[in-house]
């Protein structure tokens, strides 16, 4: 049997849930491998909607985790049933759905909160030595849970390639190490089995990102 | 410059849009090809909201084309403004929104009717022998609009593997010739210029899926 990776889901939809060329990837790279994917999201309400063609929040109210049923097909579980001894590994696919609904890091930065479901699981995930891997803005999670911790989203130079690199700037202001990485590569923390990945943090084609998301998974399954 | 290719969405989900991964797939492997996904979608209410964790229908009304934008980040524009002349090809990925909102498959099978901006672009494709790519269900457009045409929407006999193998039955009933596919293959009518692939119409792993959908577009882009 291949390992088993629990991945978290924040919706569906970069503005405001998970990105799902990210989480697609996730779930190819995952399936090549002969790892099995467990999917949990959050039943929670989502921060806000946003019509992501005009990139406006509307006046709708959707719910995290029957939003993320859309990515995972029907197969997503609530994270509340999430159970770290059944597991091998979790990713958190990107997306600004992490940044609103699993914290609230597109509102207060630094100063975020984590929703305490996605915090116990990062937490055991942790103690348990069990690998996580995290793409985009996830690793801002990894930054406010494991201080000290290190992580890349990229680069931390802003330029057309790199809108959101002030993103680094925020995880070394909470005590983490941010490590430059180009969009295809991961960047593994052996101390604290972090597999981290620029994903759309960077401006890149589409093939660009799931070979970065693939070396995640590659380097994740290694450490599992 | 690469290839510019047409991608038509039918909203975000497979249960009321077009299916995730597919569409995720298609971008995948053009970008990869160096070609230029151009994506659209009709700007219309979807046939229904579907609650994709307990598969039932809700009371929400959606719009494909604003819904699509989860899939585009926010990159679509309305089916109307597609014109065939700036193109070299066009693809459908799949999903039920395919058999809902892009034609009324789903509901009256071989008499269905197809959107008309669907039908008139994908005549327009055709009559100016521009290539087009059909995933999952999408092929029952082809069938519909274009009698005679040659498609693979997989096997025509139905299995634990093949749980839609009936659409195969569909596809003959319209006067057209289905090819039995494995789900990696994709099936090319040359005459047509139709390349088709049965994507997730196959209970298959991600990656198969994935790959089915680049041999799609690899033969696709050859033939344009």
């Amino acid at each position: 049997m291949g390992k088993k990776v629990a991945v978290i889901l924040a919706g569906c939809g970069v503005y405001d849930g998970s990105e799902v060329h990210e989480a697609s990837a996730v779930l190819v790279h995952l399936s090549r491998a002969g790892a099995q994917a467990e999917l949990y999201a959050p039943n929670i309400e989502q921060m806000h909607v946003v019509d992501h063609v005009t990139g406006q929040p509307t006046s709708e109210t959707r719910n995290v985790l029957v939003e993320s049923g859309r990515i995972a097909r029907g197969n997503v579980k609530d994270l509340a049933l999430l159970r770290v001894s059944d597991l091998d590994a979790l990713i958190v696919p990107g997306g600004f759905g992490v940044a609103k609904n699993l914290c609230s890091w597109a509102v207060k930065g630094k100063d975020c909160t984590v929703n305490q479901a996605v915090e116990d699981t990062v937490r055991a995930f942790h103690a348990a030595k069990k690998p996580i891997g995290l793409c985009c803005i996830s690793p801002v999670l990894a930054a406010k849970i494991l201080p000290g911790c290190e992580v890349t989203v990229g680069q931390d130079t802003e330029c057309a390639e790199w809108p959101f690199a002030q993103t680094a700037q925020g995880i070394k202001s909470m005590g983490c190490k941010h490590v430059n990485k180009h969009v295809h590569e991961a960047h593994v923390d052996a101390k604290n089995k972090l597999v981290t990945t620029s994903a759309f943090m960077c401006n890149a084609p589409f093939h660009k990102v799931f070979d970065g998301v693939g070396a995640m998974v590659h380097e994740l399954l290694k450490l599992a």
